[in-house]
């Protein structure tokens, strides 16, 4: 199979590019480098089977001749910042629903027939009920992060309606692991390796969050588009479990080996549309013989670790 | 109060600015009139509460000093055309999708606080529950049209959590009605006008659709922003009936005084895409003491009698 990856060189998709090309897969990669980067395809760069193309996907001569020969689209490519989204409304409207419109004329240019997407867990809003199952009521959107994405999946689903396209939407909880460079692990070991003493964290600590190991997400994914056959076929993906802010601080503190001082700014949201309650109902996925490998702590861990091996990603990372 | 309507000159805005009008708004119309008719506001502009400003959403700046001073907008604005969503994709993704967020960003920098939306039915699918409630599965779209509605709703949602904004959401079934000038009761008395003896249907006539009046339509969105006071209120509007394509053809036919054969092109559906089986639980509004005047059957013999009055809007009709 020949397989197109937007955001190949971001955290899931380079972990992606390189499964795939472990199976025997060849494909481009296409990448703006925004917030991507060139290191995490050192591995697959290597490969004869492999071709990076940099380029932006608002850049629609560059996609649609880039993507000839497809046979399928592994759309990875967002704006991934749930949190700042109020401070530039349009980045989600154009880096996740314009471009995703760009990814599918690109592929109805081509006649590819097959997408699969990375969506969120934060299309359901404040969910109504926990765990949340991919039929859950019909959610009241609360971040222009989480709108954007489900505007990508009504996208996705229309032309898979009207244009007989295979979809595959997987509406992921917070991943972590190798390459991970966003998020509240990223923050917390950028903070307590600058100062150890203390930790700044948003909201009371309460909040319930779930997350998942890369490696388990790679393997989801593929899991679900080796057996599932429908046209628009939707998974959550995460574990069984959720942990708290502050269970996942201590851990982290605990892997570091520092005991700071944890200071919480109150309340029981970390900021406008941050979410108390995250948890997935991963039942679907889990039907088609999938299991994470990882639980949330080792997850977190594993991460600690791995950024711990890698400081470059603090130090080179682009600004906001 | 001073309202800021736009789609001001089409069919479900123009009815809206008359009743503002009525009840002593000043209101300011925004309309390209690419579908809108100017003659739809010859009424209002009689009016010395009312203004019209003939321009395009796309051109934002225009917009946003269109806004200055409104205390709320009502953003009825849409390419309303779901059946050939398919023949030209980014439409939808521009005159719906990008368009509320330039209505939203213009909201935004004008301080306005409160929005009214004209979104669809259509953004249920096929509905897994029928009669489909506001809080319905988590549905999964089916086409273009209700794909860039779901996206509009997420924005709106979105912004009302960020920035503070009361919304109104409004998931109409078709609406009927003086002024109607896009739909099957449309085409159907056009056909007849054309040719009495025989009316072509697309699918086999036994979609069943709901419709509700316009008088109806007006009247609820003013019940609801007179009683609800969330920061996100959806609201199903639609009567307690549905009724079949068949029979709607025969009630048209009869209005007419006319006696065609009917043929059909089969298949429970009209297009790719057409929902066969569309009927809201409008519960919810009817709990804050609205409730339809006017079935479906008097509202298509309503429509039918207006369509015989104005043949002018056949013929001086914009093409697709």
């Amino acid at each position: 199979m020949h397989i197109f990856v937007t955001g190949a060189a971001g955290f899931i998709g380079s972990n992606l590019v390189d499964e795939l090309l472990r199976r025997g897969d060849s494909v481009l990669g296409f990448d703006n480098l925004s917030t991507g980067r060139r290191e995490f395809l050192d591995n697959a760069l290597k490969s004869a089977n492999f071709r990076f193309v940099e380029a932006d996907l608002k850049n629609t001569e560059t996609l649609t001749a880039s993507m000839q020969g497809a046979d399928a689209v592994f759309h990875m490519a967002a704006n991934a910042d749930v949190r700042f989204g109020l401070e530039h409304p349009r980045k989600d409207l154009e880096e996740n629903t314009i471009v995703t419109f760009n990814v599918l004329e690109a592929m109805r240019a081509n006649g590819v027939k097959v997408i699969a997407f990375a969506s969120t867990g934060s299309v359901y809003g404040e969910a109504q009920v926990i765990p949340t199952p991919e039929d859950a009521p019909f959610p009241i959107q609360t971040s222009l992060y989480g709108a954007s994405k489900l505007a990508c999946e009504g996208l996705i689903a229309a032309y898979a309606e009207g244009f007989g396209i295979r979809s595959y939407i997987f509406r992921f909880v917070s991943i972590l692991g190798e390459r991970y460079t966003h998020g509240h692990v990223f923050d917390f070991v950028q903070k307590l390796s600058a100062d150890p003493t203390k930790l700044h964290i948003l909201g009371n600590g309460l909040q319930r969050k779930s997350y998942l190991y890369i490696g388990d997400c790679v393997s989801a994914i593929l899991t679900a588009m080796e057996h599932a056959r429908d046209k628009v076929n939707i998974f959550n993906l995460g574990t069984k479990e959720y942990c708290q802010v502050k269970d996942s601080a201590q851990w982290i503190a605990e892997r570091l080996g520092v005991s700071p001082q944890f200071n919480y700014s109150g309340g029981d949201r970390g900021w406008v549309g941050d979410n108390p309650f995250i948890f997935l109902d991963t039942q679907r996925i889990r039907l088609l013989g999938w299991s994470a490998q990882r639980n949330i702590r080792q997850g977190v861990e594993q991460t600690v670790d791995w950024l711990r091996a890698n400081e470059w990603v603090f130090s080179e990372r682009s600004g906001r």
